[in-house]
């Protein structure tokens, strides 16, 4: 696949060097990530909610309740900022200053649009069962009209987008890789355990 | 300890039942994330970022460069939303609509407070170091003068918070319950692997 399309709010300032605009690589780390943070704008100051996500091709779908006050900047047009970080490894530097982290991040700005057509809804929701576990979608009880009501679904555009990809062993200046000091990557990572039945 | 004062914003309207505003519940959560994602408004929009944060006492610490885009808008004043969320597990539902996630999440409003005074902007970075790994600021080669001056270091007070917290099985109507439907928790955890020596 190809890179998308970079724009002066998309483009990253600080740490251009490990951006990527590279579509596969987005979905990647979008797919892999249980949970994003979505901001918007009240008033002038900001608002994140961390939320569940999924993917369907080039858009990225959340769901909540038709009365979460954020969604309401959303249906009304405003551009909202979804972010989210797959935290890789802590990197240990022999210098205090070169400590980091590895990481994979996203930024997307986009506008939701409210997916409303019964069929595209139910899909849509289908596919976050999926990510969850595959073959859950004709397991569980579908949906009844009540439940389908209470539900607002969004989709945003996967195009104003960016991801920061951060790998490897510690930056360190050449005079500090002789000092006494231990240094190297705790690595990092999610797991999903074996299900504790109900 | 007590409660956070609860304000008109950090009020939580959706999930009521699951909020919490007792400090020490608070505190707990800011200090097993390891990143947060911070927002400001610029021009009726958000601008969400993930970073790194830790806390001392009651105010929470994120840093980066000096040049970072958004801290601008926190060194005019403007107050920032930080947001965080800990994954505990995937629910399984016998019905779509009650799949849920286990998760302790926080919603901080706040002005940050740029940390100036170079014992306290130190200090506070070693604590930044010993949240990564015990001792670590009394191991590595101590910041210079140089890197301490790229380094923008900012306090929130952990006063406008909120908290959410989700555990336990799956929700149900009564007459799911009934349904040959697999269900239950699979717990989710993040897991520090041991040194991968540099």
């Amino acid at each position: 696949m190809s890179d998308v399309a970079v724009t002066e709010r998309s483009r990253v300032r600080r740490g251009r060097k490990i951006a990527s605009y590279d579509r596969e690589t987005i979905y990647h780390i979008l797919d892999e990530a249980w949970v994003c943070h979505i901001g918007v704008s009240v008033a002038d100051e900001a608002i994140v909610q961390p939320t569940s996500h999924w993917r369907i091709g080039d858009e990225l779908f959340i769901h909540g309740s038709v009365k979460n006050a954020l969604f309401q900047q959303v249906l009304k047009g405003q551009t909202a900022c979804i972010s989210l970080c797959i935290l890789d490894g802590l990197v240990f530097a022999r210098s205090a200053y070169h400590h980091s982290v590895n990481f994979r991040s996203v930024v997307l700005y986009g506008k939701g649009r409210l997916v409303e057509a019964p069929n595209e809804k139910r899909a849509a929701l289908n596919t976050m069962l999926e990510k969850y576990s595959l073959g859950r979608s004709s397991e569980a009880r579908p949906a009844n009209d009540t439940e389908m009501k209470v539900t607002a679904v969004f989709a945003f555009p996967i195009e104003e987008v960016s991801a920061k990809i951060r790998t490897g062993g510690p930056n360190e200046e050449p005079e500090d890789r002789a000092l006494d000091v231990w240094a190297g990557v705790k690595p990092v990572s999610i797991e999903v355990g074996e299900l504790i039945a109900d």
